[in-house]
């Protein structure tokens, strides 16, 4: 075992922490609500934000930052949803940091935004690793995944407060026992709320969209 | 862009491929073949695993390096088929490296083995980059995950000399289209071989056999 990895990845998460506060704070200041969204790869993260911003467009000014290992196939998709979104560009890196985030949230301009979403990179293991400085950290299962990977990647549940389990019109088909999952991720975090959805028939969208709300709400009182 | 980071890693990928090459020349000395098996979570790694010792363990001895963040859920699965099994925690990293391959590879002990299987942490990001001394890579997408994932994901489909496409009996529900998937995955690496199979029903799997009994033969030819 190399313990010299070790020794630079702790480092790398103490910077990290110092710069997810800074992040924090600047979202506060400007009332903007951050959620930093992960998932394996096709969970679904993209077809959730969709439906996302179509249930809550007309009421907040939605931001994306859309963070790929190297491709731009999502940002258009969620701008053409009509959510204003950049690209970041990960070069390799399996998931997103505090400073990258920054220079995303730049890129993006805060003014005038209410809620801005961070899709991760495509990950179960490291993007739980860095907190980004987001309110919300909402993670996706999806059905065909198995209903044992909080068991296998118990972090992702034990650091997020929301968990979409999606594609729940398919649990039949891959004998996905629903509250087999729920249990093994209360066993990792007894808080995390749970979320059956489906991005392609659109069940549960609403309670999870009335959920953001209140936290909207929440960040930003109404005069 | 902190640019520490990639210097750090760069150090890290050339002190890997020193200690892969290390691997590699053990395990030739020894004739034994190490297929370092990688796919996102729930692709079903561990299920492909089981079809193919049933399909090869009367004809060839097998030893399985199960690599997992934190859980020992795999390990008796792979006993129980049949194959000597060593169940690796990888203490919160996200791949496996040449030198934890090492360690797996001494607690297994080459002696007598044919095939080695590393089931690789689930993750589509590192793994691809870590080589472990592995005479041939292969990939699982699997058909929930969407036919776009060679375009998000290149580096794992253009390292990965096999690509087994699994839940190929639900491409009908995911509206996959297998062609795409497949020309996407060529477009990262012309070479790559590509097996549609069916962990659940079995389809697929005597081509798959077949081919790796090829490269079984070719390690240690028959006297």
């Amino acid at each position: 075992m190399n313990y010299k990895i070790l020794d630079v990845k702790e480092q790398l998460l103490e910077e990290n922490d110092i710069l997810a506060a800074s992040n924090r704070k600047a979202l506060q200041r400007n009332g903007t609500l951050l959620i930093n969204l992960m998932g394996s790869p096709g969970a679904g993260k993209t077809s959730v934000l969709l439906r996302l911003i179509a249930a809550l467009k007309e009421e907040y000014k939605i931001g994306v930052l859309e963070a790929d290992v190297d491709s731009d196939v999502d940002a258009k998709a969620v701008s053409d949803a009509g959510a204003k979104a950049v690209q970041l560009h990960t070069g390799g890196l399996c998931h997103m940091d505090a400073a990258m985030t920054a220079q995303g949230l730049e890129a993006l301009g805060l003014a005038g935004l209410d809620l801005v979403f961070l899709e991760n990179v495509g990950n179960l293991v490291c993007p739980a690793e860095f907190d980004v400085g987001a309110d919300l950290r909402m993670m996706i299962l999806s059905v065909p995944e198995g209903d044992d990977k909080p068991l296998k990647y118990p972090l992702m549940f034990t650091v997020s407060d929301l968990m979409l389990v999606n594609k729940i019109d398919t649990a039949p088909i891959f004998d996905f026992d629903f509250e087999a999952a729920v249990s093994r991720a209360r066993a990792c975090n007894p808080k995390i709320r749970v979320f059956p959805v489906s991005a392609k028939t659109g069940a549960g969208f609403e309670d999870l969209a009335a959920c953001l709300r209140a936290a909207l709400a929440e960040r930003r009182p109404k005069p």
